[in-house]
């Protein structure tokens, strides 16, 4: 049967509008599909799709959660290898704001996602939601990585996700809390101060504590294995204490 | 470099200690490292890694987040493939639970990881967290991903790491917020009944609004694309109302 879909061979059997479909697949991903029915899936929403008689209702969320963690993992490597110099925060951070709905959601359309759901499905019949497009991305990539594996999808993610994407744009809004604190402090005119509290540990292993105080009142407190993600604990608590928006 | 390494080259620059970690990590993985300072950096908790001389600490927690995502992808297939007939909110809440930093940290210590690191570290001088093992877990897998790529890693994870992971255990304390409605009802002899209070949408996609009451009071209400979602969503909304505890 694989060998079958690898020599091209089940293409003989589409009709038109599967042939149209592939075509259209084959222009995002850059290869025919091996197996329609997965991408047909990925292109179902939910609640448009068709409900089975226990009621089990067919749709693509089963395939956007496995896209989903597919797209995490790539964006996870990708980060990791960009910026060797950045703590765990600020790539889980800077990953968080790459795929959220908003961003995919337009990714999906400019990939072309858009049109090819209009082929499967009357756009016009269906009111989908907001992170339609975003939530059909994901499935989509699932779809890929069922039928192409983790190589593949990896290479379409690279090569034609991420350029959608800014990167730079994002990684200047990921938040520098003791910069937001510093800032906030200038404009109200507050005297901030980060003092250490305490040092817990032995000498191989440290845990500070550290306090952030706003004209001598403490309003928050932070622990970290390093002075400077104390205090970026510490800020970061000191933000939402004081309802300082990011 | 690669030939060298996958000839096996590299091991000979190896001095007693890099050897015995060498097989240290073979016991684990099936395969001796080709790049050793990946697992060397595993195996340094966040905390005990020595500061540069810009305030940054090489700890293993980067690579924590890879692996992270890499295990969270295969745990994704894994279920998206065994249950097929289960919907995305039971993959998500399954998966969960089985990388819970309970779990990961028994076992961690189940595949050899604590005798790995008393070879790198010693661990008398080193206070641990509680999630000491399942960090490191992570990190190796992460590691492992770098360091013999996606196909490897999964592999490694299905023969060697589920295996001690109770799946249907896990499923079994899985919530179902209905029926721990339903549980509870009969406990507290209360009279509960879901209505449909509206559907909305149009012959194809259709949403339902379901309320809940508690002898004729409404305490919550819920939405979906069936009604079987719609009413597991109000009894999560009830059980939290309620202060029913899962």
């Amino acid at each position: 049967m694989k060998l079958f879909q690898r020599l091209g061979l089940h293409t003989l059997f589409f009709n038109t509008k599967d042939k149209r479909l592939a075509t259209s697949i084959k222009m995002i991903t850059g290869r025919k599909p091996l197996n329609l029915s997965l991408y047909r899936l990925a292109l179902t929403p939910a609640g448009l799709g068709e409900e089975t008689h226990k009621g089990f209702r067919i749709s693509n969320e089963r395939l956007e959660f496995l896209g989903d963690a597919v797209l995490g993992t790539v964006i996870a490597e990708y980060l990791f290898k960009k910026f060797p110099y950045r703590d765990e925060g600020f790539l889980t951070e800077t990953r968080s704001k790459l795929v959220n709905r908003e961003t995919l959601n337009e990714v999906g359309i400019k990939i072309g996602l858009k049109k090819t759901l209009e082929q499967v499905i009357d756009s016009r019949q269906f009111i989908g939601n907001k992170s339609l497009y975003g939530d059909i991305l994901e499935a989509f990539l699932g779809a890929v990585y069922l039928d192409r594996g983790y190589h593949f999808t990896k290479k379409l993610i690279s090569q034609r996700i991420l350029i959608h994407m800014d990167l730079e744009e994002m990684i200047s809004t990921v938040s520098n809390y003791k910069s937001k604190i510093i800032e906030w402090s200038q404009k109200e005119s507050k005297q901030i101060e980060y003092k250490v509290l305490q040092i817990n540990g032995n000498q191989r292993y440290k845990e500070f504590v550290v306090e952030l105080t706003v004209n001598g009142d403490s309003v928050a407190q932070g622990k970290g294995p390093t002075k400077k993600k104390a205090e970026q604990e510490a800020s970061k608590n000191a933000c939402e204490t004081l309802h300082i928006t990011i």
